[in-house]
């Protein structure tokens, strides 16, 4: 702790909470307390942290390098943001209410509540459990964009960063704290940008237009053991759906007077390295997508986090302002019925984002 | 012709035109041909005809032996329908309107036209067709639920009846002439029974629950040319959706006083011979699928032929009962969006089957 100790007078947080030790937990843990910062690391399942837990340390390997120490990890939620100022929540989405719900009685009064990312209504939906559960606390929330690594796990204490993201756009609830807090946390992820809007960071959520539809057109396939390139072996018909479904994801930006970037200007703005004139040919031609295979089963994160915390409250931001979105309520419709859950009422929705009623005014003027 | 001449007396009809010249339609023509029946045989496709035209003759194996002689080949309808006093269409049922269109000037004043199947809706739709184009004429129209044979072309003169089914409900419209027509349908195809209503024949569209959902959860696997058994391969949460999906058609059969079979029932009342407790068991181990293979392209008639004559005219009347068929909707929407093509438009709808402003009771008295 030495070395930590000697930087504190210059570190932005007293301590930093990350709830979720998956691939991202582990690698922004490993680069904050390289930084110097005491993290505290989080998970429910005790067993995935137990080697972890034995040395402390993490490995970072690719494009940030070294070794991290005096990791504090720990399975108990008020252990791990009990006196923390910044709470990254680093789990999927669809786990950010039943984890801030187990952590509200535990936060500290100056706690910066950080999704990263929120998918689609995180800051939104986190801000209705805050207000139900601390009534009169103004804790900050804030949500990004995307993760700011690309990585993942080669063994428990082990991470390889396959890229560190340049322009992550960030922005709170309400949007005017946005100025004071992102330049603290460009103090450890020099990466993050003030975003325009909080429905930039909630509606430029790519993965739910690539993930739920590209698993329903495999669906049969993945349940029967086949292996597959997720994005490499993309059909010339379900690449050209992926682009009609985004469509009602544009026209959403547009009704809340947002612009944003189709996916293929994202790709080739996310992936300049990769090529081609169509989604298609970038998607078989990006070296980061080379080896990512299909997934296991149909129980996934690509259906069970992607519908409700991307297609579902993208339809509930239609809804408000009477667009039809008949692909994404027809994606949500059929991996409900696949997986015998009910996506509608599971997700973010008007009444858990505490949307009902507002109109597009109201709202736009919340989040920007 | 001598024998057919010597046998005309107690032959049902005049002349039958079989329009359609695929597995069915040259089973039917060979069928007919061998009980000394004039049959003409027409396709649009001429070079569909070419072999057959040389010779004349189909033969038959299987379930039913023989070589049938004397077939008349013509790709000009008015040929095959003139004078035609039983008009069978055997074509993919979203041709039948396109069909009829062409055949309807040339039309025999006592002609019967029977749709063989007629999937959903199929007499609704062709009754408005005659109505426009031939009013005042009070031509018979009657649909079967499905069509008489199991069968398969084995070469251009040659096909293999795999099995006659021994109950295939038909209904007229009205349905009053259900009882002239079916004794007469009867002399040839003993198969024929007077089915209780038109909403029967037009609900049993077993097709149209199994075909676009196996197809679209197989999606991306046959446009990346991988070959699977069609049934065999069905994978548990697919097997399970289609039982979900059945929901809907057996709740629009209540909403119309109809009490249908499930898939589940369908399946262990038409196929005995198969084995197993659950649909998925009952397709894997039904040796009448075993040879059944995935489409190697996604325009296959299993998509369009069963969206716009299937589900799209279910969800038209379950629209007329305020039903809600979320799963129906959203696989036609998605099947739409994937082919480019506009089912809704292109398919039976209320308008086209000439039900539109009716009410529940007007169509069950329309229909039984």
């Amino acid at each position: 702790m030495r070395e930590a100790q000697k930087m504190l007078p210059t570190l932005p947080f007293r301590k930093v909470a990350i709830l979720g030790a998956g691939n991202g937990g582990r690698a922004l843990a490993a680069s904050l307390r390289m930084q110097g910062q005491p993290v505290t690391l989080w998970n429910r399942n005790w067993n995935h942290l137990q080697e972890l837990r034995a040395t402390g340390k993490i490995q970072l390997t690719g494009a940030l390098e070294g070794v991290a120490e005096d990791i504090e990890t720990t399975d108990n939620i008020s252990v791990a943001v009990r006196d923390a100022d910044l709470v990254m929540l680093v789990t999927t989405a669809d786990a950010h209410r039943l984890v801030i719900e187990a952590a509200a009685p535990f936060l500290a009064a100056d706690a910066c509540i950080f999704l990263q990312p929120g998918r689609t209504g995180g800051a939104f939906e986190i801000r209705k459990v805050l207000n139900v559960l601390l009534p009169g606390h103004r804790i900050d929330i804030c949500e990004s964009q995307s993760l700011i690594f690309a990585c993942r796990a080669t063994s428990a204490c082990e991470v390889r960063v396959i890229g560190i993201k340049e322009c992550v756009p960030v922005a709170a609830l309400p949007y005017s704290r946005t100025s004071e807090i992102v330049p603290r946390l460009r103090c450890l992820m020099p990466g993050m940008r003030e975003a325009e809007s909080l429905l930039h960071t909630s509606f430029e959520n790519i993965g739910a237009i690539f993930h739920p539809a590209i698993v329903l057109f495999n669906a049969a396939a993945i349940e029967r053991g086949e292996q597959f390139f997720f994005y490499q072996d993309i059909s010339p018909l379900v690449s050209d759906f992926l682009l009609e479904l985004d469509q009602e994801r544009i026209k959403l930006g547009r009704c809340y007077g947002i612009n944003l970037k189709s996916i293929f200007e994202w790709i080739v703005a996310a992936y300049p390295e990769s090529s081609g004139d169509t989604l298609r040919e970038r998607f078989r031609g990006n070296p980061a997508y080379h080896d990512i295979t299909s997934p296991t089963q149909l129980h996934s994160r690509l259906l069970t986090e992607d519908l409700p915390t991307g297609l579902v409250p993208m339809v509930a931001f239609g809804e408000l302002v009477g667009l039809e979105m008949p692909l994404m309520r027809s994606l949500v419709n059929i991996g409900s019925s696949l997986l015998k859950r009910d996506f509608w009422a599971e997700g973010r929705n008007l009444q858990s984002m505490d949307l009902q009623g507002l109109n597009v005014q109201d709202i736009i003027r919340a989040a920007s």
